[in-house]
Order: C-alpha cells, then structure tokens, then sequence
C-alpha cells in the first residue's frame, strides 16, 4: 500500500479557533455576542480578538505561558475563549468565588503570566497576591460599566482591559496551534478534598467537543443561547465555542438569577441554556412575579448533580425541555447525556421526568463509557440495580493534571479514567449516578445512595433544596443525616420529614437526623457535602 | 508547562466505525436499512458487520489489504462502508458502469485481495479478469432476489456473499485502526483524462466529514434519508457513515429514477437525499403522473456539476429544498455549501434559485478555500467577475493519488490542493464555480465559461440537457459549440437556439454550432464532455 505522510494541505490542527474565523468570514454582521447595552457581531469579536492577540505578543505572553482569568461570564470572558487559543497561550479560568488562598494557590501552581480579573474581585487578589510564593502575573482589570463595580481607579497596579486591547492592532496573522495536542485550556477542580488539581484540556478535544454536542443536543444553526453556565466551569462545557461553529448568538449574564433568566426568555427569545439542577431549582421556585410566559419550549442542558424527577418534572411544566447530561472537569464537561428515544413521547410526564433523572448514553465524541464493579473491575450487569464506577475512554479526557504525575496515573488505571463516581446501568444500557463515591453512605454494611434519599426529600412539598450525608453512628458505622433549605414560609418538622421518606424508603436508608438551614453550595450550585459532614458529627 | 504524552485513555482514533458501535447500543431495535422487503436494524447491521469482519479474516485478508467493491447501492453495499473500516481492510468501491478494461486497470493497480460484486456484472468482470496483469482477486457476488440478475449458478468461480458472510460468527473483538491516518477508502477518479487515479482516504477524515455535515446541512436526529448518490462515488459522499452518527434510517435504491425517488419521498416519508443536478433534471422533466405530492419539504443535496437557476427554481417549486454543495473526490465529497443567509428569505423564488446556483462557503471541517488567480498565484478579488482556480486545505483533503506520489506532489504545490476549477468569489466571499479549467473555451483570446453558456440554454423550455464544449476554429482558435438533448416532443432549430443565445449573451459567447442527440453521461450523471469536445471537431 503506498502511503503519504500527513502534509500542511491534508492535516490541519483541529481547533475550536477555526470557527470563529470560519464564521466571522460568512456572518460578519450577525451578532456574536449580547450583552445588556453592549453587543457584539461576530465580526466584531473576531476583530477584538485579533486585537488581543497582538496585545499578548506585546505584552511578552508566549505561546503555552498561562493567562488566568478571574470573570464573570461577561463579553470579555467570551472573547478571551478565542483570543487565547488563537494566540497560543492558556486559558485558566478561576472560579470568581474562591477565596484568596486558594486563588494564589493556583497562580503559583499554574504560573500565570498574566491575571485578567473583574474589577469587583480587587479585595481577593489583593490578599491573593500577599500570599503567593511565586511572582505576581500582569494584572488586566476588566472595568464592567453595567456593574456595581466600576472604580476608574485601579488600587492595584495593573492595567484596564480595553487600554490592554488598544494596544494591540488587528492584522490577521495568527496561527494553528503546531499541534493538536496542545494545551488549550488548564481549569482548576473544586477541590473538595484536598487541593485543587489542575486539569489540562487540549485543542482537539475543545474542538470535539464543540462538534459533538451538535448531533448530541441537536443544535440547529443560529440558536439564542442564553450563557448562564459559568464559563470558568469546564469552559462553560465548551459551548461558547459550539457558538462560533453554528453561527449562534451568546447572551451574557453577569449574575444567574431566575428573574433574570425568565425575563432573557420571555424579551430576547433564548432557545437554548444550561445550568446545575440548582438552576432549574431557582426556575420552580421563583416567585409568581418572576415566571414570565413564553411560547417556544426552551432547551436546556443540565449537569452538575442528578436532578430529581420531581424538580424534572415541574420545569418541563414550565415550558423548559431539560437534557440531563454527566460529566466531570476531567472529561471537558459532558460525556454522557440522556439520549431521548421516541416511544418515550408517549409516556407521562412523570415517567419521562423519571427518563430524564437518568444520566444516560455517551456523546458521539466518547468512545466508551463502563459502569466497573468496584472489587471484580468488570463491568457490572444491566439490571438497574448493581453499582459500579464510571470509567471514561475518549478523546475529550483530559491530557493529565498540570505538575501531577502521579495523581494522572492513578487516575488513568487500566487505560480509562476513573470518576469517581458511582452508578448504575439500566436494562437499557442508559446509566444512573447514584452518588460521588465518597458521598456513599454504609450503614450495618448496607450502601445508601444520598442521591436515591435526596430524590425523596424533593417530592416533599416544603423542601427547596436537601442535603444526605453520613454521620458516624456508634452501632451503624454510618447512618443517613439530611440537611434541608425550605421552600419560604413553609417549616415542616423532622417528624415529618422521617415519617415522609420513611413510607417511601426503607428503614435502614431513612435519616436518622434531620437539619434545617440555608445549605451552602460552590460557585456552580453544587451543595458543598463536604462542609456538611463535618457539621453532621456535631448531632 | 507540565505536558502529557497522549495515552489510550484519552487519544482514540477517529473513525466512523464508532458511530455504528454507538448507535447500536442506543437504538439497537431502530431501523439502519431498508431495501424493498428487506430491512435491518442496527443491532442487525451491526450484527452482520461483526460477521463480515471475521469471515474476512477468515478468507486471510488482512489490515491494510484492498477490497474492492462493485454493487448498486443495495444493504450489502452499506454494510461493507462499516464492515471493511471495522476489519482494517481498505474499501475500493468500484463505478458501475465501468468496462471491463477499466476495470481490470483499477483491480491491478489497486492490489486487490477480494472483489465483492453483484451478479449483473458477471460479464463485464469476467472481460476484466481476462485482461488483468496482476493475481485475480477472490470474487464473492451479491445475488439480490429484488432484481432482475439472481441467477443462482453463478458463471465465473465465487462464492455467494451470504455463504462468504455465513463463515464469520458474532463475536465482537474488531478493534479501531492503529492510527486514524490510516487508509480507509481508495476511490479512483473517472479518468476523463488518461487512467483513473486512485484517491486514498483515511479515518480521519472520513470521521470529520460525517460529522461535520451535520451542521453544514442541519441535519437532524433520525433523518430518513434515501441513498440515490450511488456509494462507489466519494463513499456516497460519507452520507452512509453521517446515519450511523444521527441513528438515521437508510432506504436503498438499486437504480435511481424519478418515479423511484417520488414513491420513496411520498410513501417512505424520506426527509433528505442526495443527487447529481441531472438527478434534479430527472424529478422536473418527469411526467406529472410520476411525479407525487407531499407534505413535507425534503432536503436535498446537489453537486457534480453547477445546476441551472432555472433547473433549481422548478425544483423548489415542486417541493425540494436543494443546498448545492461543492468538492471532488480528492476532498471526501463537499467541502463548500451554499449556507443559506436568513436575510435571503426575503427574496423572491428566482432571486433565491439564483443564490442557490452559487457553491458558496467553506464546510466547518474545511480549513481554508482560495481562489487563485492562474497567473500570479494570489487570491482573486472578491468581485464576482475575476476568475481564478479553486485551492483546498484541511483534513479532508486526500493523501494522496496511490501509487503516483508525482501527481501527488503536483496537486498538492504551494501547501494546498489544487482543484483544477475555476470560480469567482462574490462580494460576500460565496464562490462560483464557473468550470473545470480544461472546460474553458478561449475565444479571440476572451476566455468563455461553458458553465455560464449552459445556463441560458437551460432556460429555453425545449432543452432537457445541455453542454457546451469548444471546437477548434481557424480564425478564432476556438468557438462554444452546443449539445442540447431535447425535452421529449420539442424540436427547435439550431437558429432559434442560436438566437436565444444571442439575445441574452454577448457575440462571443454565443454557439456557433448546435448538435441535437441524447447526451454521453457517467455513473453520477455528468455529461461526457470529452467525448463531446471529440465529436466537435467533426461539425
């Protein structure tokens, strides 16, 4: 068989950088990128961007240094998704609600270049920058005129955003990356045990993911996509790029509230948005006042934590058509999705809401997705009830985690990515997350799911949001603890509350404790279980 | 920077195989083909490939080994588009209508092990294993109980492709090719000038390619698409490997004919085909009791040859939404798209036909389409009027031409690949093919686009098929010559046709002589026009 070797004419570096200049070249007017009184073409963006990549250049950022950027979901966090892959240089996204250790810790470790930072976290990267270890990076300072936080005068020394682009011009001379494999992007993990670890994307599996999502959620060209997902998590799942790719209009959000979700529903025709099911929790219990009509059903992807049936359920009520998608940090977002299949049209609702809970198949992009019985490493049996761990193999895992060898390889056993999370597999073949492994609760030797618990704390009327976590218990080893936000006005009793799962759930997996407090929750919406099992051993 | 080597965890070669594996899983019980009162799902399909696979093995043939393939598209012709990439073997599909000495050319050349073909060509392989120079391939035949060629004695030495099939059992252990730059199709060109050359592709790009048209064509989940771009050319254009992505129903066509695709769009419900303009001809010119109603509008894809404004605005009318699309086998198929502009609603029903007629834009999965002027090499003007070869970059562009590294390395000058097509690029960067560069008529030293010619003829109501080629003139080196072959019961003269042309183009440009006869057309429907520039120079 003759064969060629790969040449500049036949092999192109993918990248998610292509189809901003594809895009901007067919729909140079259509707008790009909304935000309250601002607004973007896409040609206009691509031209902030060229703008940017000169002013990096300028600025002495090289190619594979570290830019971190510390924003809201503003128009500059979009554009800096573009920007810094076209250049070279490595988007790190900071989560705007860390706190100033942890923020330098990741400077240091990172060894950012350059920190690009909303005006409104001055306070946190103040402190930051006392602690850091390493030299500070460059501080760029993004002065947001429809926010509260508008000070003309830096009290750090640093430089505005837009003097930073102005001294860049827009000759379009950027190039591909050299190779695929490079380094796009380096976001941090949570970090719930332990430090957080830096996981390192790449630009082929950026741009896979752009592409895929496409057949995966059947994104049509030009969709109104409403970006309420922060884009410091997994990179707003890779969506700001899918964007570029189908021509699709960004709206921004500085804020994610459900007034302010319903009103860019209702006055700027959304089609499409994603959020952690705490969103879709804020949807249902907005206020009367709050929910505006609208006539088209609303797509929206969620992730984060299995929603339950019951919040599934009341949101498709509204007119939102929810797709539960799985996925971690380490795998660019989503991985798995709750693929619809048609004779389901004909269920109820609550039996479709009961599909929908499910996480469900993999993506076209993944190329394989087991359930792993976690003593026998095989792949536990269809039936709905055995659980195992998630493993992932495809091309939209992460390369490894920055400056932690050791943490990838354990991580990588066996040739697939350990979740870390447990689950189980229907008859058919649709997975199910039970729980993260280490929120498993084992009681006289029994597993609980805290998710299968919570599942039944949500069908309580009075409950907003519910919390299972262990507690250590002297005969038990563990037994369940619930912590409870209640709906406004409504004050159940744990009486109640006991006696309510208790009809519905076995004895050995109904709470023991129950608490009733404002839950606290990370920058994603995600309830922080780790600070609760730490207060569940005070009761 | 921290960097990782890529692992099998997360760097899996990209490969169309995948989607069917997926697909199967997912929608084991959906329907994959459907072919006149045979019909499989995907687990069947897939279940025949994992067949196929083994009794390949079976028979010896090995990774990398060439199988070629001569059938219409019939299930056999699908599943050997999954089989042969899940083997590792190399698909050569081979045209139809092809003689036997051409034939014997592309097994030598290709080196191939295996030859599957369909009982009708017993004759026409029989001439050709007569000619070869090289060891005759196995032969297995398809013997298809729908068609009038199901002898059950087969005359040349071979084995049935259900007896070849019914030696390989189910057991699913294939595995993705060992690098994604590995070959996966070779498909030889039509040799109009001198011997066919032999198109290699590679999963790489096969995969990009299916994937890619899914936005390209807003393709959604579950299209039922009929098969009339015949599957020898460009593998069907990827369409085949796109349904397994989208999980979409097949419906085969063993011969391509208006009646057939009306009855399949009216009583399959098919929602997207593909078809060479001459296809479209054949829907327009067909007689109004072949032609049938329906309610949906279908998607259609064109390409091979720039059709008419006229030719496309009937077709609107009857029901069919065309998206012409342009590209050559050396790039997969399409790699250019007339993307429709929402504004361009607006316009009335021959404004739109006439955008339509444009080839418009880069494919996302293309990286770079040029228009380069012929003499200084540079991109022409954005101005609708200078004219210029059509060059192409990205990963789906071949390998290279097997076996002719030199007319490899000749296509491939200055980084990008050379079409052999001229075009103008309009205001709004939407080419124009204007013809294939030897097609060029120069006139008193004014160049002539046969395309432009042709399309005025197209509007006489007399003309069915028409082509324009030159023919060697004295005084003017060469003058436009027409071939026109007639709408049934229409007999105009070659004044009147003259003089139509006069009317609406400049002297120059007009034809000096008019042939009538039923027009020479390849496999796909192109017309021959080599062997009507021969005829000219005889009038």
């Amino acid at each position: 068989m003759t064969d060629f070797p790969q040449t500049k004419v036949n092999h192109v570096a993918l990248t998610p950088a292509s189809f901003l200049k594809r895009t901007q070249s067919i729909f140079p007017e259509r707008l790009a990128v909304v935000y309250g009184n601002r607004q973007y073409s896409w040609k206009a963006l691509y031209h902030r961007c060229l703008q940017c990549v000169d002013a990096l250049n300028k600025q002495g950022i090289a190619r594979g240094d570290v830019v971190s950027v510390m924003l809201h979901n503003t128009p500059e966090m979009v554009e800096l998704h573009f920007a810094l892959p076209m250049h070279g240089a490595i988007i790190n996204t900071i989560n705007t609600r860390l706190d100033a250790s942890t923020v330098a810790y990741i400077l240091d470790h990172s060894g950012a270049k350059c920190l690009i930072v909303d005006q409104q976290f001055q306070p946190v990267i103040m402190a930051a920058l006392a602690l850091m270890q390493q030299p500070a990076p460059q501080i760029i300072e993004v002065i947001d005129a429809q926010s509260d936080y508008n000070d003309p005068i830096p009290k750090i020394d640093s430089i505005t955003y837009e003097e930073f682009l102005a001294t860049g011009d827009t000759q379009d001379n950027w190039s591909l990356p050299p190779d695929e494999w490079d380094t796009i992007a380096l976001n941090y993990t949570s970090g719930t045990s332990g430090k957080p670890k830096g996981v390192l994307y790449h630009h082929r599996g950026a741009y896979l993911m752009a592409m895929g999502t496409i057949p995966a959620w059947g994104v049509p060209q030009h969709p109104r996509y409403l970006y309420s997902v922060p884009l410091f998590h997994c990179n707003g799942w890779g969506h700001c790029w899918m964007m570029a790719l189908v021509a699709g209009t960004i709206y921004c959000l500085r804020q994610v509230s459900a007034k302010a979700i319903f009103d860019a529903v209702a006055e700027q025709n959304i089609t499409h948005f994603g959020g952690a099911p705490i969103v879709l929790g804020m949807l249902i219990n907005a206020p009367k006042t709050e929910q505006r009509a609208f006539s088209r059903t609303v797509q929206v992807m969620t992730a984060g934590a299995p929603p339950p049936p019951a919040v599934l359920e009341k949101t498709g009520q509204l007119g939102f058509n929810v797709m539960q998608v799985y996925g971690l940090t380490e795998t660019y977002g989503h991985v798995v999705h709750c693929l619809w299949q048609s004779p389901w049209d004909e269920l109820a609702f609550s039996d479709q809401a009961a599909i929908k809970s499910r996480q469900g198949v993999r993506l076209p992009i993944c190329e394989d997705i087991q359930v792993l019985d976690l003593e026998t490493g095989k792949p536990v049996p269809a039936d709905g009830e055995t659980t195992g761990e998630i493993t992932i193999r495809g091309n939209t895992v992460m390369k490894g985690y920055h400056r932690d060898p050791e943490a990838t390889k354990k991580a990588f056993v066996g040739d697939v990515f350990h979740s870390g999370d447990v689950a189980v597999v229907h008859e058919d073949g649709y997975i199910e997350v039970k729980d993260r492994l280490k929120d498993v609760i084992i009681s006289g030797g029994e597993n609980i799911s805290s998710v299968e618990v919570e599942a039944i704390l949500y069908q309580h009327p009075a409950v907003a949001h519910a919390a299972i976590v262990a507690q250590p218990d002297e005969k038990w080893g563990e037994v369940p603890c619930a912590f409870i936000e209640c709906i406004a006005d409504e004050q159940p009793t744990a009486q109640e509350i006991i006696a309510f799962c208790r009809a519905r759930l076995a004895g050995f997996k109904t709470p023991k404790n129950v608490v009733f407090e404002t839950l606290p929750k990370t920058a994603t919406g995600k309830i922080q279980k780790f600070a609760l099992r730490v207060r569940a051993k005070d009761f």
